[in-house]
């Protein structure tokens, strides 16, 4: 399904290479400020530019087409909308039988009986993500002001260092290859009690946007795998106060799958772009054979440079719908 | 929510110490021969009884109260209830004011105003997985034939070597502490096809199924947190014929948050149980000081070990849900 | 889908003449006082024992298996469950091939593959409202105290001299026959703003529910059908004050989908039940033919005169819902 | 919600006068071939230019944004926009303090704390069924090539002669007024099974759409209220053969919740429209007092006539998602 969501319902839809992407966000309150500028700072963080991103510059112009009157939200569905403007046409004919690996080139063939559109990845693209971007930043306008996040690649191609990052990229990019990473999402200032058992917890909405995000693999929360290789007279997070402020932080604010008022944190693993200039050998159904492919166009050779926003509006749209049920 | 699925759709409820827990499956098709025996073996597994598991006996006797006759399903909504016979009465105030470290006891009273049922954590007790080990039997037998679980611990408390499981849990236990560990979950048979775009990626309904389980702090798909590490060039799972067969399947058997057809591999990391026999220092509302709290009754020291079917019933359900929208 | 709801949730299951029939709430607030005896008044009214109703006895004991502690409601979900009792021991056969005129048999068995539990209209049996009409019980406890319902049959047979309904099910049912009946339902009390633009209009959430019981083939607000004959000049209801007072209320409480302050209005139009003593020719399986249909067992006269309860409960359930997202 | 539906997932948005209107459709299966000029029949029924409907003319263009490649649906979501042109910029303040009667202007500004989109109705306004109405196009495509709709008006402000109804809107007209009308929609060449006990049956899904369709107050199946004042023996439908054709169709082809492979009839009652010419006297905040109010602009004598295809278009919408869960 193309929509997520309770009280804050999510409704996206679009093409890499079609007319448009857009999202429309049900059950935003009314009286929240809003104009094109807010969505600037974040669409910047998620656009190419820096070292390691691909070239294509979109103007990525969120038009707002609904649910906002005199700059002010209006309760009723926002709809952002954002046209694909660099689309250049080229015969994309060969994805069609020659599947890139790792894409999901064959799944969506065989899913949609050969109908889907094979353009960039279709409906598959990383290009739909402006459209989560753009939806975070109305999430993180519904939450509370002291509400905070922070946001951060900890590691690029297993590299923890960094100010080692670009090198780790710029290595990859010489040899035609690409680097996973892994981001870090810290929210704080979030109150005691947001959550739904049994199975709307703070983690399974929050995973359930995450894997939602084309590269993820892997989602934890606090110290997530590190915890299973502990005790519990290590793991376990002593309460101090009548606030709730625990001595440690292990469990990254989520108890029993509700917040429990310290930072929220949670890391999610991107996998390296399997787009990549060097050649691979992968199967081609023309010939019924593998064969060599190249993929042409330009490519990220570390998407997670631009994968760290769009974690951080997925983990905001989870909290913002759940804070309209709590 | 208490409700989860699409096509197949859960509805969850029970406390620990309440009269009952249950569940009832909605969407499972007509034609299914099911019977209180065929739920025995994943029961078991999930049971007391070996070292480190708490030795709490209950029945766990299923009862199929509709959608059933004759021994076979009938379409309609599919109830199954577990009474619960074990629940000693104890004073369970305690909990009330002196919370349980890294336990929902603080959590709940804050969210449900001071009314949830403090007994042994109420509806968040791991008591509701016993049902949700039903479901998934019956999410099993709603696949085909072909698709096949293998479910074991792959690490606990740190420890690898399977055959050092016990050793590594007797040490513990002896010291009045508990273990983590670590469940890999592995699908055979699964066709191509499965998961649904943008937001109900296979990944993202298994994820969020998953960390409705207690005590689960992380999950990842194939390589998962290994694959950030890795170059594009080695982690690609290039495709070897019509079958979409992969060389290698560092993605678990998910391209685009669609099955691919290779084995489907996901790793949850359980954290070691927070009821731990060991003095602990946490907060006490009653003196509004920290003070020491011994933990009464029977626990796990190693709820992984019990866990392992829980993970698997919550792939089978996720799996099942998506098998019906496919 | 056995499902229906966003706020509250609500859950249902069982058949006529299996083990119970039950229902979970999802979404009911903590701290609602709650007994069993608070149940007694609807049941009653559902209950069979008037003229017009069969005389199947059932104890219609409602037992509160989870989301109750101390006699409060918890904010977990709440099942009640209803035991079936006198469910005597016939042979349904017969129903599986000489399906009932107006009946679900033959719906239930080309749906289902022949695999319905055909006993009593399993599923499909009104058994099932006495669920519903528990459900209605704590629904409006969750409404604000000055909230009231007035429901009352306003016509039976064509009859709407209420001090005639008796005379004229009575006579239907010395000619082994059934009438139906018109329900009206009237809500004081209501808040401006319940009801959520596009589709879930206080008329839509209400109609979903009240379609939902066996029998009502028609549902309308105010005036309903009889505004469709009238001009704007006359239909429509002016203004007086500031609260929202309008000095007609042909809308029936509902502007543009949602509450206006005044009297919510709708009523249901309940066919007579199609279980009749009369001979009735119609299709049989076994021989391919028509044959003659000899209805077995105890019936209502007059379901409206039970009904009256259930489609109250169905729109207190509805408004509970919308109450929740206000 | 502007969600709606299951296995066909609508999301609609717009306001009257804002830039657009649009609708997204999830779960519209891949193959289907789609143009732009598919639309233009439907759309130009709901278009203004009879006799009593609005003279606004919209070139209602569909634009078909995603979901859509070389002219085929490709199974992702299918978004289809609508610009709003003909929108004259003129002073909508009035309507903020001097509510219309029967109009959702003030309930609209107490929902939404005055922060509501005042011009023409904003998103309360009929404009958005010009997205259903395309939403409609699709789901007829949807569903088998057998099935076949056919809807008329059958009363106008009273009169049931279709010949005369041209000569009672003009009457109405004359006098700066409106009238009401009864819509019938017939659907030949459905299958029997489509609907989902216990709440998703048939008449419910149909009602729940219908009754989002501004100026709905009453449905109805069959014959509907009608059944009320009948005999079981003259209401019930004997069965003739094994394809469950009925003697009679009172029930209008719905038995149980479930198609029975009859003729399906539902009638819904639309209201005379409230924007009419005559001075009407209502509460205006601004005085806190009764004044008379013009309402400005053009208006529809009779919105039933262009509101024929907008029920045809929900009753379409609600089988094909039936369709797609049977």
């Amino acid at each position: 399904m193309n929509t997520f969501g309770n009280a804050l319902r999510l409704s996206i839809w679009g093409e890499s290479h079609g007319a448009a992407v857009g999202i429309t966000l049900d059950g935003v309150p009314a009286g929240i400020a809003l104009s094109e500028e807010d969505f600037e700072h974040d669409l910047a963080r998620r656009r190419s530019g820096a070292q390691g991103t691909t070239p294509r510059r979109e103007s990525d112009r969120p038009q707002l087409l609904s649910g906002i009157y005199e700059g002010v939200t209006t309760g009723a569905p926002l709809t952002i909308l954002f046209q694909n403007e660099d689309t250049r046409s080229r015969d994309y004919t060969v994805l069609t039988h020659h599947f890139r690996p790792s894409h999901a080139d064959r799944v969506a063939q065989v899913k949609f009986d050969g109908k889907n559109d094979p353009r960039g990845g279709g409906h598959f693209s990383a290009r739909l993500t402006v459209a989560l971007v753009a939806a975070g930043v109305v999430a993180k306008k519904m939450l509370p002001a002291e509400v905070q996040f922070s946001t951060r690649l900890t590691a690029v191609g297993g590299e923890r260092d960094a100010e080692r990052f670009e090198q780790v990229i710029a290595a990859a990019q010489a040899e035609g290859d690409s680097v996973g990473g892994v981001i870090e999402c810290r929210v704080e200032g979030l109150p005691t009690g947001w959550g739904e058992p049994f199975f709307d917890s703070a983690e399974s909405l929050i995973a359930h946007l995450l894997f939602a995000i084309p590269a993820i693999k892997g989602v934890e929360f606090g110290d997530g795998f590190a915890v299973a290789a502990r005790r519990g007279s290590e793991n376990n997070d002593p309460i101090l106060d009548s606030h709730g402020t625990t001595a440690s932080n292990h469990a990254g604010g989520i108890d029993g799958g509700i917040t429990n008022g310290n930072p929220l944190i949670v890391r999610a693993a991107m996998k390296p772009t399997p787009s990549i200039a060097r050649e691979q050998l992968t199967y081609d159904a023309e010939c019924d054979c593998v064969a060599p492919l190249q993929i042409k166009g330009r490519h990220d050779a570390c998407v997670a440079l631009r994968g760290a926003v769009v974690v951080e509006a997925a983990v905001a749209l989870a909290l913002a719908d759940l804070s309209r049920r709590a």
